[in-house]
């Protein structure tokens, strides 16, 4: 292990850290180390050539807060920087140290702590999927989660997540109430331990991790309904797009999913190609059971071709893993030369906006949308593909999209900054980080307008 | 029991209907008749003139689907007008009897037949809040109910209501999902009894029991949280109303009833005069537990007056009952005078529209809102009070109401088609009358467009 990490090292505090973390578990192999230094930024042709060969010098596993303390202190006292990292299922490199140091993996950590009707407190490590699981005896489920929710971690996903499945219920993360709390651990000499509740934990949520280690959380539940996976097929995406937005605004209708993809993305979804008749493009849905009549009843020209519950178990692919980000892994499977945008459609003009932007980009950009809530409005998210060209094309495709009021995510950045709206870090993030990690060892680089106060020996 | 129905006798085949109907219970004492004939229509000056003395010549009590079918029967066969009635709570003379005859009282018909997670299925004349009782132990709840909960029936509010406490999350019973199905007994010589399901079943919805008599209701549950009520008060009544916007907005907090109230109205709240500061507008609502902290971090200025467990039991008033039209029943303790209107905003132009009218009107017309989801946007209903001054006055306050975009549902008619939006009635609901009532012997008069084949003995 020391071999190893000599080999690599490019941080003079990293083997003075490792002797002060005691026994905090660790783990130097430089395949394992060089694995879990990446997530889906591979995703972004831009990206993968910018992203390339990052890689951590060490991973160090907490057990509990007590081990987190422990290695925030030393790397404080040592000038070590530290990655979090959850189940690596991000796509903006968000779990990628640019500086080296430390990664540390919290997958060891991932307790519930106690739950009640309509909230959980749980460890931050733990997997969105094995939550449900467990959460699923006491009839309760979480709120949201993104389509990889069977490897996700909570914690992963309230740094570097938005909104997901649900959000057509929900809204996003930064949407009051859908994050009850965040406790997080601060990197100081003497570190402190925080408790962020309802507004206050806005200051990690997209923060990929740069403002203070999170141990804890405190999520909202909401009713595990025995939801139906439901496939409509439609032969004009369009008619698709306003069926999937009447089902969206009934709020009469319990759903969790709806999803309009246009022809010709269903012919990559080779294992429910059944479901997924030729030239049409398709509506995927989650609705809750007791719902599915009222659900039937507006489904105008649209064709069922597929209604069951969803299926979550070992071996089985649950509908969502055809949405939101899913839909990209599906594309790239049969055409590594794909990529993706990251949009959010006006809600006051969301048919005609939508409606002009198929039009004018064709098939270089077929689109899926997820209808969402969005700051009390329901409009839709979207993740098109793009048949890439090169960065210019790509820059040109953003700028059209905004040109019509579309607002761009661009997910082939790795700052904060350049992938939110408003090209900086969100204000009170960038403030709470001086408190919190002072010297800039948090995730190094990500919060790109941050300069810390220079590491010293104290 | 005889002799009462001689003596009020204007339908010549009662006698027969009642000899026909064997034991089904009856009521023929003139002054319970007279009192179970009435409901909450005195609201309105107007309706109190033109309803004075209308009443049934009997009161029926059917005791399950057996008696219903029984009594359909017999009316189809002799001629009898058939007026059905739950808890009599309704404030548009929807059960009181126009044409005598008799007078369906459903309350003996209140079991629940069965409930999963999220569904109910109950005999009609259930009280809503003894249903919500029976359901506690199983975590549901029904997902809207008028502010008369405690004594109006479910089969009452589908036949008389559109919305209420609840619609700030699920909008109205004419939004699919919200009524599950409906089992109806037709006026037939052979009765039918009809299953509604889905969007058949809006069919029965606002249509005053014309439509068939209403036995069984399939309805959503929504999970039983612990509710909070609260008080906020405000110096200035919009920001009591742009806090409840922001607050009936937040997706992530789980709410039941947002109702900003203008000050002088709190003054008519004896009960809860020490929460109602001097000359202080409020907001009243009903929070779920978990999510209380995300709400008062909404509150801006607001200064919470009062925050407890809503409390419906016997000798406690929850907050529910100081809005809606609960308001206007307080507003009448006071003054006789007053009476009040139903609005409904646009979505589009909310705020600036309830400035306009609250500036428009002054003190004539004290507003509060009711926030509530109409046909997927958040808006607010209102029944603002009104001063009245004279039926002219009024239809003056009407057209001012609808020539800034606001519609006006008017509770001072008695039939459908007058109180509708469209001064029509529904096109279903008219055509599927001709089906199910075709002598019109279903509350005859309140669907006035609607003339049945002349009933002529067969």
């Amino acid at each position: 292990m020391a071999a190893a990490v000599e080999k690599s090292a490019e941080t003079p505090g990293l083997p003075a850290f490792l002797a002060e973390i005691g026994d905090v578990p660790t783990i130097a192999d430089p395949q394992v180390v060089r694995r879990r230094s990446r997530d889906f930024f591979w995703y972004s042709p831009i990206l993968n050539a910018q992203l390339h060969g990052k890689a951590a010098e060490i991973i160090v596993m907490p057990r509990h807060e007590t081990d987190v303390i422990a290695i925030a202190r030393a790397a404080a006292r040592h000038g070590v920087p530290l990655t979090p990292r959850g189940g690596g299922t991000g796509n903006y490199g968000q779990a990628v140290p640019l500086k080296g140091g430390a990664l540390v993996d919290f997958t060891a950590m991932n307790h519930i702590l106690w739950n009640r009707p309509g909230v959980l407190r749980v460890q931050a490590g733990a997997k969105m999927g094995a939550i449900d699981e467990a959460l699923q005896p006491f009839g309760w489920e979480l709120r949201l989660h993104p389509s990889t929710k069977r490897t996700a971690t909570i914690g992963g996903f309230v740094a570097g997540g938005s909104s997901g499945i649900g959000s057509v219920a929900y809204g996003g993360l930064r949407d009051p109430g859908n994050i009850g709390a965040a406790r997080i651990v601060t990197i100081e000499r003497e570190p402190r331990v925080i408790e962020l509740r309802a507004d206050a934990a806005q200051k990690v949520n997209r923060a990929f991790g740069t403002t203070g280690l999170i141990t804890e959380l405190e999520m909202p539940l909401s009713p595990a309904w025995r939801w139906i996976d439901v496939i409509v097929a439609f032969d004009d995406f369009m008619a698709a797009v306003e069926t999937g937005r009447a089902i969206a605004m009934a709020d009469g209708i319990v759903k969790k999913l709806a999803t309009p993809i246009a022809w010709p993305i269903p012919a990559a979804f080779a294992d429910i190609k059944a479901h997924c008749p030729d030239r049409k493009s398709i509506l995927i849905a989650m609705i809750a059971e007791p719902f599915i009549e009222a659900f039937r009843a507006l489904l105008g020209q649209g064709v069922v071709t597929h209604e069951a519950p969803t299926d979550e178990s070992a071996g089985k692919v649950p509908l969502y893993e055809y949405c939101w980000n899913h839909t990209t892994l599906h594309m790239l499977k049969g055409d590594r030369s794909i990529t993706y945008l990251q949009c959010l459609f006006p809600h006051d003009r969301l048919i005609a906006t939508v409606e002009t932007m198929v039009a004018t980009f064709g098939d270089e950009v077929p689109h899926h949308l997820e209808f969402s809530r969005y700051a009390g409005h329901l409009t839709a998210s979207a993740l098109p593909i793009v048949r890439y060209k090169s960065p210019e094309r790509l820059n040109e495709i953003i700028a059209t999209y905004e040109a019509n009021g579309v607002f761009v995510a661009n997910p082939h950045v790795y700052t904060l900054e350049d992938g939110s709206r408003y090209r900086r870090a969100d204000a009170d993030q960038f403030g709470f980080k001086t408190e919190v990690d002072p010297y800039g060892l948090l995730n190094p680089g990500k919060m790109k307008s941050y300069i810390g106060k220079p590491w010293k020996p104290a």
